[in-house]
């Protein structure tokens, strides 16, 4: 059996920009490698939620991992909680969180309590402290992220944010977003326990030593994001594969761990325009025979985009993408998919709707007339337009694992 | 922001046609303004309803604005009435209505009561009549028209009409359409109306004067197109965009009235292949600090084209459409959509469910090869085959205001 390497490149896909001669970054590299995966593919433009559609890049991932984002995606929290590390169950309310600091009014003074580069000791004070039934379960990161999760009956994801995503604002009380006794409840129990947590780590020894400092006190949960931990079948009851994840930011780490795939920590890589990516291709190659599926996942495009850094990015996908890509096609009988989860216009320095250009390339594809991999050439290809749901019931099928409908 | 003009070429599209060896008019048509739109813009083949089905103009507005007519529509009643300049209710049941003209044994000798040139005394002897709890609104046009509305409980569109849409037959009862007390209590209480109206009006002082000159006097309403008045949500509900609607004939008027655009008249524009298409650009100038989105309607190559008139409607685009074309193009910094609601081959007299050329053109637009604004072009463009109800998240996409679907 074949395996397959699926390349998500966060962000590649861009709009055409004058500084390039209405090129896009993509038509403006020298990419060699990802030019000959398309010669050799079948190459088309997709939209990864639906035309029209800005998307996220949690729903587009599960979209295009064939998990339908409007059955299973309540909210990020879910995915950045098991990028962390921590061991959810289907019905926990997971949040973002960031380690802020407040001052005695409760206005927010810092975001990231100064890019405090630890958190465990706050989980270690306040792990599964129980409100009305509700256990808390909070988990420490090296930096000034942590995650929280509501555990219990009653739950709702339909609530507010306590993080009021700017500085010099008082932290917002949680509401909730529905006439409904969970959401209202799980608003009541949470602002409780957000209250309970400033009193009690507010003076915790780390922090009085950061204040003799003058570093910022690390004080206030600032939560965001809720979501409901979905039921999710497995990559492997799903498809049969056994999968591993291949990513250094913790969101795209949560979403492999959520689908049962494999996430091995790989030294090296960054989830930043830092990363080296070759570190990637030797993760795959270390453990080739050990999985059916590899999720390679590159961010170094999309912090890029949102800078609005179009040179930079060109040089990314130059010096860093195509090396990577390169290496892998070395790699012999494998199915490699070459696409991004959304596009990030340098223009617009955010998401737009714009479709992705895609790549298979396997030894049985059919190949097209497609010469170069990028937005405009993609777009000609024998694929058509196609969805992000679409795309994993093809690799299915290239693999020969479909099962017939019909006889 | 951005500001769009959203013009539709009503029936624009065409098949081959042997006189023009092959070719449709658009295509023999010398367009440089709407090829140069297509040149820098991205095109695509449309369905504006879906593939393989005929749409209708009403149908095929709704979701070109991204209302969903399998949802919204129930007949063309609702629009002519609104576009006659009624004040409707979600509710109300609507008709299309002619005064025609019967003889005693109540055969229709004239649909349009030789073309009588105002219906308002109809409307002043009839408006406002009660029965059995239903109340019966009228209103008169400057021309054979006029728009019946029914106001109260327990009402249904599904009944048939009462127009036997050609003369020479007896006009027809109404019936329900389905076995429903609402349907029959509709038709009961229509029939009841009908009759009520004709004893009134057949000898009103009008038309013993239109008898005495030898004319057909307008003594019966012939009703058609029954819909029922749909509660939609305001185009600045739904977008947050001020609409304002440049169209001349009354059902285009209308859908603009109910998706709560504003509908200024516009001298020298007709709704006819005789229009002045350039005072449409001048009522856009002229508002265009006031409002975000024009929808600019052109229904000339649409009656030219039910007449089989394929030269004329060739001459139509090159000498009035294109020039309109060019002139929008020059306003600055405006996102300019060119379509067509639905083909009307020439051939066939009638609508097709041939897919239309779409172009949308702005600055970050991903622009294509497509060189030529025509039927077989525009396929081959960048946007692909999309369908009527993707037009408007795209066009929102790119205007910016397209909020993600997850994060």
């Amino acid at each position: 059996m074949k395996k397959v390497i699926f390349v998500v490149v966060d962000g590649m896909s861009d709009r055409p920009i004058e500084e390039f001669k209405r090129k896009t970054p993509l038509e403006m590299a020298n990419t060699p490698n990802m030019d000959k995966l398309a010669q050799k593919g079948i190459s088309g433009a997709m939209n990864t939620i639906d035309i029209g559609v800005r998307a996220g890049s949690d729903t587009a991932h599960l979209a295009l991992f064939g998990y339908d984002p409007y059955t299973y995606y309540t909210g990020r929290g879910p995915f950045e909680a098991a990028g962390l590390g921590m061991n959810l169950e289907p019905g926990d309310i997971c949040f973002r969180t960031n380690m802020g600091t407040v001052n005695k009014d409760m206005v927010v003074i810092d975001r990231r309590a100064g890019r405090i580069n630890s958190t465990h000791f706050i989980a270690d004070i306040l792990n599964e402290t129980m409100i009305d039934g509700v256990k808390f379960l909070i988990k420490g990161d090296d930096s000034y992220r942590m995650a929280l999760v509501m555990r219990g009956k009653n739950l709702s994801p339909k609530i507010t944010d306590g993080d009021p995503h700017e500085d010099n604002v008082k932290v917002h009380t949680i509401e909730a977003k529905e006439d409904s006794f969970e959401a209202k409840f799980t608003a009541k129990v949470l602002n409780k326990f957000l209250e309970f947590a400033h009193e009690k780590i507010k003076d915790a020894e780390e922090n009085v030593k950061r204040e003799k400092e003058g570093k910022f006190p690390a004080n206030y949960l600032l939560v965001r994001g809720p979501g409901i931990y979905p039921n999710l079948p497995s990559f492997k009851d799903k498809y049969g594969l056994k999968a591993c994840g291949i990513a250094a930011s913790p969101m795209y780490k949560g979403i492999a761990k959520a689908l049962g795939m494999d996430v091995p920590r790989i030294a090296g890589t960054t989830g930043k325009p830092n990363s080296d990516l070759m570190k990637k291709v030797e993760a795959v190659k270390e453990r080739y025979d050990k999985y059916d599926f590899f999720f390679v996942h590159v961010k170094g495009t999309d912090p890029l985009s949102h800078d609005g850094d179009f040179e930079g990015k060109r040089k990314f996908l130059e010096e860093k993408v195509d090396p990577m890509v390169g290496e892998m096609m070395k790699i012999e009988n494998t199915l490699i998919v070459l696409t991004a989860d959304h596009t990030t216009p340098c223009e617009l320095k955010n998401h737009s709707a714009d479709d992705v250009p895609v790549t298979i390339y396997a030894k049985s594809v059919r190949d097209d007339d497609v010469v170069h991999f990028n937005e405009r050439e993609c777009a000609k290809g024998r694929l058509g337009h196609i969805k992000g749901m679409n795309l994993m019931p093809i690799i299915i099928d290239l693999m020969g694992l479909a099962s017939m409908y019909g006889a």
